[in-house]
């Protein structure tokens, strides 16, 4: 078994292929990670030294007070950044990254106190006193991205300097906030799923106590103010949904799930799918965007869903591949990589644009104002309206948690079992693993989602019988699946789809999934798109956008006629709809009707690929007429 | 003509009337006064005393550093329970009342430096430098509610040690930011205003040119960080609408329209005109609450609407009030009193509870939690969603912005030309005041607006041929009034209706407005309340609470049949509903029905008297069948 992934639990239904055994072949989601590669990762150095984050390392590593550069938490985007590399090193083998890599855990490792603390925010000659905020202060979070990071080396490249820094760190985390000691915890959860894997990682399981102390400290109102922003409102493991800041309850319920599955504790695992399956029930953006309000960057309340106010911050993307991922591998049940699929494509992939050089930090579904671009040298507020791509933030985590999240995006297509292997995400990729001791080697030809079939391929298999698994998604009614023998049968939608056989090389299996454009309807109880409809395509959420608006109209002139079913022609998606000229007055008053409008068919964009084109307001909920 | 009233421009299409020509006799407004004479303002006192925002000037005065308690705006909340207790004194001649006033004005009187300079949290010892930060530090703001306190005085009582300081403060800011000067503004507007006000109650024209420069200077990003918050991207004179955050703009707007009517800046009060009609049209909820959004305590862009994350800001409320009757006096247009009619049902009233000791900060339009009831004795965060009102906040500018505007509601109700009077919002009163030199006293009997029948008696008219005239809003379709001689007549809705006649006392004219519950609808544009309906009485918005919902149900779970007209019984307004039980599942899907739903008919309650029973959700908004 491959150890290059970033999740490895003891336990589970199913268990992680690693980046040496999936590798991407093509597609979106093969051109993504070499845009990563080439763009991304140099993209963010450049930031983080031009605005001084990393150099805050030097200074602190210096022993003289020093202005600091950045937000509290920005150590953390520098070990995001190293987990990136990590990963890319380990899946191209980049000697200039390495290179690179070494150069900056010289200058983290010399940051770093005799007794493994490490923080260039407090601590040092002038600075504040170690853990003297837990709330905001932000050391432990950052000690979990470091974690991260070194798990993703010492699974790629084994022990070096990096390694050995962050062993200093979990050491120090342990004797400092481990039985009998500080019993708080960090504003900012992180450091307990970081500390679980790195007790896989390094086979250290007083690290996995570490993080289940941390897990069940939670909710006891140990931080000042406002526990729920926090989650400590409510132990994990009686709270019912997830609630307030969204990557901070991603993060916590991913820590939660890897304490559950290593420990043996079924009903933490069991309190986590209770509230994902209500967080995805009520409190979920049709583009799987968690986060529902600006306020707090928080979820709301059940159904508080405005598409224009929706945060869906690109971090709460990867904070909810990050559960989903986990939930996936201790339980095998699709619906968790359904809502992987549906976040990757519709949070993840447009939060950085085609380049891969600017980013959404908020990703509404509803855009009023068409902003001007940015300037491409300038940080921009993190709160900003999600109208533009913009390079650089002044609260940064975004782009740097992508950046890391596409370097290891091949370990999220697959899984094995002892029977076989299970994918789960379509992409073109060769698959070389092994079932039960003997090699399985599979590819995966496909222009999935633009068509529909996804062609499996045996390359080989030295066991016998052997069963492959194809997640069929929630929305692809009518899909059919095409075995060895060339026998085809219907499958249902939203489960997996199982062939059994001896397979042997050459053998090629077939699934056809139906990607026609389809008109998605709100539960009555989402009241902010109330009488609306969207139009998705398979799992590729759609959006209009007003520069394919005739004649200088709005998006908030458009009506659409759901009961006509969206229309493919020249290689784009369009609906009848109606544009509307209406008057300017007090805009409420006795009457319910609407202008008559003028007839359009309006082409739709992908939403991930929104805001590529010129300025312009956008929404993915379309009022009927 | 009296003096006794909050604004008296120089110039305009009506005059308004003092304190002690418009007497409030009974009714709801008539109450409300009391309440806040009797509970309100001791309560305010209590808590600036207990918190130590009072205590903050003997402090100062000592010279020592101190440990300054509150935000940094604190000061302006004594200042403006000091306007509210100088209008109060001014209505009942209350002598304890006289003697707090007095014991207050030494507090803050000790604190002021010898060139004018007053306030505790800059300037003193340990504290950072005067004026250093203009964007947050609030000096001018404070500044600009002890001008206004000091208006109250001056026009209540004449000069004393109150005024006095004032003088001294409106002098030193002459001194410092007049011509060849300082040339910033402050970040929170509110100076503006009252340098204009305090221009005219004092006769000193040169506090209406150092407003005039202030309102000038705007829009010209001498603020650091995001102009549009603070009005600081546009020239006032340039904006299309009102923008950022809704309290600064609107104190703003009523600073830009004393400056216009007083310089006679017909471009000025245009601009401001222009602005407030584009955001009644586009940026305004039905309850004529103003700030769209939590974020920023913003104005949202054209239609961003969600009632559910209305902010609408008790001040904001006040500051609407402001800046609408401004435009009304200077243009005697009556849109501008059914805007202060909307507002001061729907914002102001519901604000305090029936007690006067609790209170709303944000009034949303949606609840869809039930609160708890809040500790009586505990201070809250401001940015706490509306569910129930709450003694006081961290930032608590809404009780004494309430206190303020209630101590002087008098004065809205009714204003004065050459030809007559002018009866705006209906209340029991008495009106007596001259015309054109001669008396001409009324009294308004009505019980509105639960009655829709208001009668105006005329008790006295030494002069001839006067003008009565009646607001009459733009809902009452089929108003009728009736003349002294019986003789009655349809009235058009949302104009000013009157008559002109050689009155003798005894005379009474009646008017008649259709009052009955009435559904209103959305304009399509305002996308987070499509497919709904609100119920409206009168100038009275209606609300549902879950606590008038049968068998536990939830206001989620209600729809309403807007094709039957509400129904009237035993002094309740009824809806015929359904009430649906839902499936727990992903809530997008290829279907657009609801599901079936029990019949039930669901009493309404005044918005204004909502989270006054147990805790509950509301909806103003109501999804329709």
């Amino acid at each position: 078994m491959s150890e290059s992934t970033p999740v490895l639990p003891s336990t589970g239904r199913l268990r992680p292929l690693g980046l040496d055994e999936v590798r991407l072949t093509g597609g979106y989601w093969g051109a993504r990670q070499e845009v990563n590669a080439e763009a991304t990762i140099g993209h963010c150095l450049h930031w983080l030294e031009t605005l001084g984050w990393i150099a805050n390392f030097d200074k602190a590593a210096a022993g003289a007070p020093f202005e600091r550069a950045g937000r509290e938490f920005s150590d953390s985007e520098i070990y995001k950044l190293a987990e990136a590399m990590a990963w890319e090193i380990g899946r191209s083998g980049s000697p200039e990254l390495e290179e690179r890599f070494a150069r900056l855990t010289e200058r983290i490792a010399a940051a770093q106190r005799p007794d493994g603390y490490l923080s260039t925010m407090f601590g040092n000659p002038g600075q504040r006193e170690r853990y003297s905020d837990l709330e905001w202060g932000h050391e432990l979070y950052c000690y979990g991205h470091l974690l991260q990071a070194a798990v993703a080396r010492l699974r790629t490249r084994g022990e070096d300097g990096f390694t050995a820094v962050a062993r200093r760190v979990a050491d120090h985390v342990c004797e400092v906030f481990g039985p009998g000691g500080d019993e708080r915890i960090c504003g900012h959860a992180e450091i307990e799923t970081a500390l679980a894997e790195f007790a896989r990682a390094t086979g250290e399981s007083r690290y996995l106590e570490q993080a289940r102390l941390f897990i069940e400290r939670h909710g006891h109102g140990t931080l000042a103010d406002a526990g729920y922003y926090y989650q400590d409102d409510a132990p994990v493991r009686e709270a019912a949904v997830l609630r307030g800041h969204a990557v901070r309850a991603l993060y916590l319920s991913s820590g939660a799930v890897d304490v559950a599955v290593d420990t043996g504790d079924a009903e933490l695992l069991q309190a986590v799918r209770r509230q994902w399956d209500a967080t995805v029930h009520r409190r979920t953006h049709l583009t799987g965007g968690m986060g529902s309000q600006y306020a707090d960057e928080a979820f709301g309340a059940d159904f508080a869903l405005s598409p224009d106010r929706a945060y869906a911050e690109s971090c709460a993307g990867v904070g909810a591949v990050m559960t989903a991922w986990r939930l996936l591998l201790a339980t095998g049940e699709s619906a968790y990589a359904d809502a992987v699929e549906r976040v990757a494509w519709n949070v993840l992939a447009g939060a950085v644009a085609p380049d891969g050089k600017s980013f959404f930090y908020a990703n509404p579904l509803h855009q009023r104002t068409a902003d001007a671009d940015p300037p491409a040298d300038e940080a921009l507020p993190h709160a900003r309206a999600g109208g533009r791509r913009v390079p650089w933030f002044d609260v940064s985590c975004c782009p740097t948690n992508l950046a890391r999240t596409f370097a290891a995006f091949a370990s999220y297509v697959a899984t094995s079992d002892d029977e076989g292997v299970q994918i789960h995400q379509y992409t073109p990729c060769t698959i070389d693993t092994s079932v039960d001791g003997a090699r399985f080697a599979l590819t995966v030809a496909t222009a999935y989602p633009d068509e529909g079939a996804v062609r499996v391929r045996v390359e080989a298999n030295e066991g016998g019988e052997r069963t492959l698994t194809l997640r069929v998604p929630p929305w692809a009614e009518g899909a059919r699946l095409t075995d060895a023998s060339g026998a085809a049968r219907e499958v249902p939608a939203g489960q997996a789809a199982s062939v059994t056989a001896s397979f042997a090389a050459g053998d090629e299996i077939r699934l056809d999934l139906p990607i026609a454009a389809r008109w998605t309807h709100p539960d009555p109880r989402v009241d902010a798109v109330r009488g609306c409809a969207a139009v998705e395509r398979g799992p590729v959420v759609l959006c209009a956008e007003s520069v394919d608006l005739p004649g200088g109209a709005d998006v908030a002139d458009l009506t659409v006629d759901a009961s006509i079913a969206p229309i493919e022609r020249d290689g784009r998606v369009r609906v009848a709809a109606r544009l509307h000229d209406r008057p300017d007055a007090w805009p409420y008053g006795p009457a319910a009707a609407d202008t008559a409008g003028e007839e359009a068919e309006v082409p739709l964009v992908p939403f991930h690929l929104r805001a590529t084109r010129d300025p312009a307001t956008m929404r993915v909920w379309l009022p009927r007429i």
